[in-house]
């Protein structure tokens, strides 16, 4: 039980360390000097650099994207052929990401049929698929790397070898020739429109890449460029590739993944017309000299059709292209009260830091070691020790 | 070398700091006001708002969408239309974002041809297509805006006026007009069911929005309602825009991108029933007066037929429509020692700010400041300085 | 104002706080045994466990997916067929997903007709969609569920039942009947080869999945297992369900949603040989007996025709299966001096705790504290409190 006096002798304390204040040139020039590096690392380091004073907030973001341009090829099986937007965006809409198909294996009227499977040179070395007897061809068979199903037959496949037969899409496809240089090599000249809001939430800021400073006839003309254009948000693809130190025309051959970097660090304290997003380029699937396994990017797709009497026959697309994963990423400030009182209270703190790090030096490292320590210092024996004695240098 | 008797008494020994307690009514009361104040802001706002003694979760997601709805439109050129979800939802499924067709422009029956280009009033001010003579076109050219080559004739667009001739997807899409109102404007109407799982990987506590409560019955017949109905994870689409303060029929003319977020935050230390989902909306392309430039949201698409003798023709999309985001996001928080323990430490140390705090004040501001200098400072000349003397105040 | 004299003798100033050092056995051991506790934490917790002296950054990732696998199916309808990655993977490339098809309700030839609406018992309870004459049906009624628009006959849906006549895409779907087993069944034995190229920002340190350790033929033949090929990025669909603890042919019947989990967490102060994938599983949409309502994952699209008089039908596919959401993650670590210098500074910090921890024990629970307070303290009395009086006890 605590009286009422105790309390008031309580509510009127104040407890404050004992200090010793040495007056000495070099002793005082170290504690000096230490909490000057304090002071210029709390100023310089955590409000000036890192803006210790703001209060921040990560970008919440939405992206659209537009793929203009067409281009003619000419080729013995489809004649000449204009490709554009609607063919060589797959799918047409994805969230942050767009496919544009650069180089394309084309195989026309497959039909549920039985067939010749492709040569084992082809898709060795996974699978025995050449045979000279029927003997060679197990019914039913299928594995991973197969076309169809083995039907138990063999048949010539060309005029060199016979292959087992197989119950599949038919013809099967034979994809061991790329086409080089790619296909649709003039997609370089393709133009991709990005389009993004974001948004931070906790200051409730939002902007779109679209600055307000952009007109439509400038919109309708400009094409990003890091020196003249730093601001327009339709990018050529060939313009893309090479920022990120690739090769257009080889990467369009077997495809890849390459990221448009769009970064919205924002100093919200200054105007908002400072808070403007700076784009960036790389390729996601580093294809250097250890990485040629399994390189490029590619997928399947077919267009299916029907004829007159309802029979199912397609286009089988094996798609090599380029996907665009647009990631946007940003982190914004503004001055708010708590983080910098945190950080000042973090700051003085160190300041004791400051003592222990010249307390060592002058307790340990000084001549006048002895001396300082018995300014600083009261040695208290305590009696269990056996001495019931008390040295104190003050006393 | 330390000898073993040093090691012991270092063992022994007890370090801790001198202290002046003053006894007075004005310091003191400053003193334990500053230390009330760090008190009530280390355990209101520390432990209780911030729940600093809690160890946090994010959250791992995933979603799955089904939209139901269909509508009837009747125009000249397509007749009656039933337009139902495998129409009307491109692509058929995404991982966490479901588009929904609102309006659309069609150029039926296009095939690989030589056609007019559409008139310069339609594609301006990106290129001149207009022409009088042969000369005015350029074989072979190619813009960006371009629907096709160019062959070099110049022939009749309509009975007005004559444009040059590109081999194109033939006839080629004139996308100047906007169907208005849109032209799939019940979709209004459309439900949109949200299926989220959530994980907190540290606590390993999952749920989904469906929650234990709610039937199948209840499932079939509810549509989301702030108000009555918030844990039905059916959503109607009007309903989502008007609830981001948006016109549903304004935005479904040119397209738009709404989000929906889900929040899971949750108090784990109480029962995970009161751990549920809280939905809101906003339009994450924001259409304000400033942003006029490059509005909505629409993409291209094509539908690909082939005729009895090979042809292939498609049908040109221009989809204009909505893209729903689900953004997922929340924190879990669930009481843990570590975190406890951090912020107690933390919040003791603040108690050396308040002293100094008080220092400052007591040293400095007040009347007594010698008197109680002289009571915490012991001045300690160094003999360098030539004064060889030791003033102690309390020697 | 400050005079250069004041300034140089504040320059020479070294402020440290005067000390007691009790000698004493049992304080000595509590005090030494604290300091020892929080030197364990420190460099045992915040060191080694947590790797403080390290500089830590997040992973940015690019994910390509590629399914392999051919099965055949032969039914009634659609007679022996085969289906390839083309038919069974929608859409045909997603950013960190891919779906496969498992099970599938076709219906085949919807042309934009009139037809008998589904019976009651099929969409109940959402639509009563029986009838028994003209007058139960409503002319323009659409209702969520409806699979079109009422035109308000009633006309036989089978022998038994009449239900009212819509306009809609005729025949309408009766998905009624889930195939069981799964259409697909034996997708269990398809592959999927994961690429995932991740890239730390902060050490400019990329890696992929594809270890340089893993040749062509290696890469062909393998299939992941956690014992035996831990860096094997292919692997069997059937593999990946199990050691997520599911069933496969369970879950292939309604689909799910499979989370494929790789963690990269790295300690870049090794060799970057040691920075290698770890891959895990889980179900993300639990399924468990108090999830019921509304299980499993499956959406709709078709596929459109056209017949040689231009009239579109299309084959309308309720597609069941099962989500693979590539999800990666991780955390690399460097050391670096910033962080080390921070946290040997809170380290430092906290000594101070011990001391606030031992001055607890000392001075309110131990025997000889009165002894003790008389050491550490020096009672000031302020002249307001009408004591002029300085009790001192070591003057």
């Amino acid at each position: 039980m605590v009286s009422c006096g105790a309390f008031r002798s309580f509510l009127f304390e104040y407890d404050t360390p004992r200090i010793v204040l040495i007056r000495s040139r070099k002793v005082g020039l170290i504690n000096r000097g230490v909490q000057l590096a304090i002071l210029a690392y709390v100023i310089g380091w955590v409000f000036l650099w890192e803006k210790g004073y703001q209060e921040t907030d990560s970008v919440v973001s939405s992206v659209t994207t537009k793929v203009k341009g067409v281009t003619l090829t000419n080729t013995s099986t489809l004649g000449p052929r204009i490709w554009d937007v609607a063919d060589y965006v797959i799918p047409p809409q994805e969230e942050n990401s767009v496919f544009v198909m650069t180089n394309v294996i084309l195989t026309l009227n497959q039909r549920q049929d039985r067939c010749p499977e492709v040569g084992s040179a082809l898709i060795l070395p996974y699978d025995q698929t050449e045979c000279n007897v029927k003997n060679n061809c197990v019914p039913g068979y299928v594995s991973t790397h197969s076309n169809g199903i083995q039907t138990g037959e063999c048949i010539p496949y060309n005029n060199s070898i016979k292959t087992c037969e197989v119950f599949a899409w038919c013809p099967v496809e034979d994809d061991y020739h790329i086409p080089k240089p790619a296909f649709l090599q003039e997609a370089e000249n393709f133009t991709i429109l990005v389009k993004n809001n974001i948004w931070y939430p906790k200051f409730n800021f939002s902007k779109r890449n679209i600055l307000p400073t952009i007109n439509s006839t400038y919109l309708k003309n400009c094409i990003y460029d890091s020196q003249t254009d730093p601001f327009c948000p339709i990018f050529r693809l060939g313009k893309i590739v090479e920022a990120a130190g690739q090769n257009f025309q080889e990467m369009a051959v077997e495809g890849g993944v390459m990221a448009l970097q769009i970064n919205w660090d924002c100093n919200l304290d200054r105007a908002a017309s400072h808070c403007v997003p700076k784009y960036s380029f790389r390729r996601l699937d580093n294809k250097d000299s250890a990485h040629t396994v399994s390189p490029g990017y590619n997928f399947r797709f077919a267009k299916y059709y029907k004829d007159t009497n309802g029979t199912e026959s397609r286009t089988l697309v094996k798609a090599y292209g380029i996907r665009f994963d647009i990631i946007v990423f940003g982190k914004a400030g503004k001055f708010d009260v708590i983080p910098t009182m945190i950080n000042i209270g973090s700051g003085l703190a160190l300041f004791g830091v400051a003592t222990v790090l010249c307390d060592v030096v002058v307790l340990y490292c000084m001549k006048k070691r002895y001396y300082y320590r018995e300014k600083k210092y009261k040695y208290v024996e305590d009696y269990e020790l056996g001495v019931n004695e008390t040295y104190g240098t003050d006393s």
